[in-house]
C-alpha cells in the first residue's frame, strides 16, 4: 500500500584537516565532506534489515584513509577517488554523491616573510566540489560540480534598478546608482575534465568576480546571466553554471529627518546594511 | 551560444508577525514567508530589460498586506491565496511559490490562568506551508506542501544497528540498545485539500511523534519508513511524505580509562552528544 | 616588565546527555558544561612548563564522570559537587567555576499517554546553573547562580512608549500601545540554598514570566525592574537579579502607501519583525 | 525594599556601510556598531517615566548621522566622536560606550587591475574598536580600546603538550608535535593615543599573528602570554592586552584500527577537527 521511493543515506559534515610536511614548508587542506550512497538499501527501510547497509561510520573512516592515501592531488581528484571507491567497492551502492566544501587558510606573513607552517582563515567564502558517480566498469558515469558558496561581493556604484512592473502595491523608487550587493552560491557543471582542477576553479572564480565587478548592472538578474556566460567562457569545459543570489540590500539613510543644522547631505554615502528579507535571483546558464 | 535556462526570483524571509486582537484574548501568528515568481522573466537577465519583473519589495509588500486581508483561515490558506494572486494578477508570472516557516509561541500561564495577550516562543521546530501555483482560470494548478522543519527528537532506548554491511575500513560496534536522536524534516504533499488544514497537520505531526516513539527502531532507515507510513495513515489526503533526517550521534562515555576507585559504571547512562559528522538519511514515502 | 594579570583556563562546551532508566519510565538530562581553573597556574603563561595544569582534556572526563557519580540531584547539587571536586582534589586550583546550561526536552504524548523514553526538544530557552568555588575547608565560598538564557517573550498590548527625551536626531514617534518583545537573559544569585533547587528555578521563572506578562509596561526598562521584584519576591533566598533583553522591535507595517481598493486598515495587526539593530536594556535589581 | 544597581541601555549592531566616493576610485567602511548610555536613568526603570530617556532609536540615527559628519577619520575617530556627543548632549547620560565591530572587504583585481568600486567580503576574523567616555570638560576621561576578534589561526608544527598534571580521570596522551589551532579574541587598552589608529591597529595584529607563528609553543598559555608581551612591545601606547582563545583541537586520526593492506601510516597529517568541547584559555598581560 505504501512504496519507498527515492532514498538515500551518508555521513555529513566530516571536518577533515590535511597537512603536507614532507617539506619545510607544509601545506594545508581543510575540508568539510559529505558522502551519500544510494542503491540496494531498500530492505533497510521496509524490514530493518541492515545487511547491505554500509554504515555512515565507515563512510567516515574511508573520507579521512583518501585524504592520506588520495590527497597529493587536486580536491576534485579526492572526490574523484571516494565517489569510485563506493561505487567500485560496495556491491549495493550503485550511485555514490561525495560533496566536499574547502575552507580558505591565507599564509601568515612576518618578518621573515612567508611562514612555513602558520595560516590564518579566510572566509566566509568556500570553494565547493561535488562528484556524481554511477555505475562501474566502462559504463560508470562521473560527473563533477565545481563551485563557490558564500562568495559575498558588492560594489558601490554601477548599478540601476528601475522601470519596471508596478502594481497597487508598488512602493519602490526607481534608482539609477545603488549598492548592489550580494553572497553568491554558485555551481558549475564540466562536460570534460580540465587538464588542471584547480586552474579551471580559479579561472572560473576570477570570471565571476570579474564579471560582477565590470558589467554596469541594471537588475543583479542581468548581472548573474552576465557571469554565467564569463564563466562559460573562461572555463571551455563547463557546460553549465548555476547561480543563487540573495540581493542584500543597502538603504540610503534618510537624514532629512533631522533637525539638525546644518543638514547633513547624504549623496550614496551612508547606508543601513539590512538582513531581512532580501531579494533571492536564482539563473543557470547553459553553453547552447 | 550561452542560454538562460531555469531561472526564477522573488524575495526571502520576509517575517510577518499577526496579532488578532478583535477579542480581549488575541492571538498571534508569526511567520516568514519566501515568496517566488517563474515565467515571462528572461528579459530581466538578458538583456537588463527589467519591465515584466515585478519587484521583489512590492511582493514583500504584497506579503504584509495578504496578513490582514486573507489572514483569518489557516495559514495554508494564506499562502494559497498570496500565490494565487501572483499568477492571477501578475502578467508575466505563470508559476508562484509562497513557502511559510511557522513559528511556534506557547500562552502564557499566570496566576491567573492564561494570559490573554503573552507568549513564550516554542522552538526550534517550525510548520511548514509551501504552495506551488500555476496557471489561471480551469488550467490552474496549486499542490500544496505541508511539513515540520528542525522537530528534535530522541528516544532513550528501543534502538538497535547491527547486522550492517562491513569492509576494511569498518570499526562501528554494533549495539542492540542505544540512544536514537534526529532532528527531523519532512514535507507532505496533499493530493486533495483536507476539511481542516490545521487538523490535518496536527494528526500528521502527531503520527510522525508517536512513530518514531513507539516503533522499535532496527536503523533510522526503518524509522523514517515507519514515520512516513503512519503520516499517510493519519492524513488520507496526503499523497507523498519526504523526509529528511540526521542521525545525532550520541556516544557512550568510556569511564573504563580513569583510575578512579571503585570503577564507575556506564550503562547507557552518560552519553557524549556530537555535533558533527552526523549520519543523513532521506527518505520518501508514496502511497501506491 | 610585562606582567600576566588576570588569567583562567578550562573546557567549553562539554555537551553531555544522561539518561535515568532505573525504571521504565525514564529520564533525560541535557547538559551543556564549560568548566573554568584559577590558581597558581601562572608558570604554565610565562616558563611553558605545565606541571600544575590540569589538561582541559581532564576536566571533561571528570565532567562525564560526574554526570554518573553526581548526577541524581539536581543540576545545581552537580554543579556544587563539580566545582567543589576541582578546588579540593587539585592543590594547584584556588577557585573553579562551573557553568551549566541545561536544554529542555518535552515528554512525547502518544495515544497511550505519555512516552516512556521518548522526548521533543524544547528551545530555544535554557536554564543556566553557574557555582563558583573558592578555596577549601571552613573557608571555601560557594556561589550559586541560576537564570535563563534566550527566553524569547512577547505581548500584544499592554505596553506604551512616550514622554521620551528628544533631540535633533530623534524621529521616533510615541506610542500607546506596542508589541513588546525581548528575548530575557537572566542571572540571579542565591544568598543561601533553596530547600528545592528546582523549586526555586521554577519559582523564579513563574514570577519572571508573569511580571512580564501583567505588568502594564511605560518601556522595557520598567519590565525589567518589575521582574527583577518579582522574581526576589518569589524566591526569598536571591539576593540579586541580574537582567539583559534586547527590544526586539516590532514595526506596525504601512498600508497607506498602497493604492488598492479599499485601502486596507493595519490597527495594530500586522508587523514587521525586525532583526537588527535592536534595543539593549540592562538592569540589575538587588535585595536592599 | 529592592534596589536598581548596575543599569544601561542602548542600541545594539546598527549596521552601517559608509562609501567613500569622492573620487574615482572608492573606500568602503563596513561598521557594526553598539551604543550604549549610563547615567541618571533610574526613573525609567522605577516609575516608568521615560523623560531622561533619549530613545535607542535617537542613538541609532545619530550613529548613521555621525557616519557621514565624523566619518574621515580612523574608525577610532568615529568611535570617540560618537561617544563623546552622547556624554556631551545628553544631560542625563554621564557615561557612554560605543563598540563597533569591522569588518573587511578585500578590494578585487581583475584584468584591468584593482578595481574601483568592487569588493570581496573577509572574515571572519574583524577589528574591534571600544571607547568608553564618561564626563565632561576638564574632568573627561576616555578610554579606548582595540582588538579582533575571530581570527582563526593554525599552526601545523611548532607545539608541544606535555608534563602536565595528571589525576585519576587523566587519560590524555603527552605529544611534542601537535597541531596548534585558536580563534582569537583580542582587546588591547591604550594608554595613550598613537599619532596614527590605523598603524597601531596594524602592528598590534602583526605583532600577535607573529608571535603565534614563530613562538615554539608548549601550551597554548605560553602563546597567549608571548602574543600580550608582543602587542605591547610592537605599540608603545599599550598598557594591557586581553585575549580569548579556544583551543580548536585537531585530533589525528587513527588508522591502525583499519584491515586494509598496507597499513595506512598517519605521521601527523590527517586530522578530525573537532567542534565541541574546546578549551578556553584566557589570559591579560600588562605593562608593569
Amino acid at each position: 500500500m505504501y512504496t519507498l521511493s527515492a532514498n538515500q543515506y551518508g555521513k555529513g559534515e566530516i571536518h577533515l584537516v590535511r597537512i603536507y610536511r614532507d617539506a619545510p614548508r607544509h601545506e594545508i587542506r581543510d575540508l568539510t565532506v559529505t558522502t551519500t550512497l544510494r542503491g540496494d538499501f531498500a530492505d533497510a527501510y521496509t524490514t530493518g534489515d541492515q545487511s547491505k547497509v554500509l554504515p555512515t561510520d565507515t563512510q567516515k573512516n574511508t573520507a579521512f584513509a583518501f585524504g592520506k592515501t588520495h590527497g597529493d592531488g587536486a580536491v576534485e581528484d579526492y572526490a574523484l577517488a571516494l565517489a569510485r571507491h563506493f561505487v567500485d567497492s560496495d556491491p549495493y551502492a550503485s550511485e555514490a554523491t561525495v560533496e566536499v566544501l574547502v575552507d580558505g587558510w591565507d599564509r601568515v606573513v612576518t618578518d621573515g616573510g612567508e611562514h612555513d607552517h602558520t595560516w590564518v582563515r579566510r572566509g566566509p567564502e568556500r570553494r565547493v566540489v561535488r562528484v556524481d558517480a554511477a555505475g562501474t566498469g566502462d559504463g560508470q558515469r562521473l560527473d563533477v560540480i565545481g563551485g563557490v558558496t558564500d562568495l559575498v561581493i558588492l560594489k558601490s556604484t554601477g548599478s540601476e534598478f528601475h522601470g519596471f512592473h508596478k502594481d497597487a502595491y508598488t512602493t519602490l523608487g526607481e534608482t539609477d546608482d545603488r549598492i548592489l550587493a550580494t553572497s553568491i552560491d554558485a555551481e558549475w557543471r564540466f562536460g570534460a575534465d580540465p587538464a588542471d582542477w584547480d586552474a579551471a576553479f580559479d579561472a572560473a572564480r576570477a570570471a565571476l568576480v570579474g564579471a560582477f565587478a565590470t558589467w554596469h548592472s541594471l537588475a543583479l538578474q542581468q548581472t548573474l546571466f552576465q557571469i554565467g556566460q564569463a564563466v562559460l567562457d573562461a572555463v571551455p569545459e563547463l557546460v553549465e553554471v548555476k547561480l543563487t543570489a540573495p540581493n542584500k540590500h543597502h538603504f540610503l539613510y534618510d537624514f532629512s529627518r533631522f533637525t539638525v543644522e546644518p543638514p547633513i547631505p547624504n549623496d550614496n554615502e551612508v547606508f543601513h546594511a539590512d538582513d531581512r528579507p532580501y531579494g533571492l535571483i536564482e539563473a543557470t546558464v547553459s553553453r547552447s
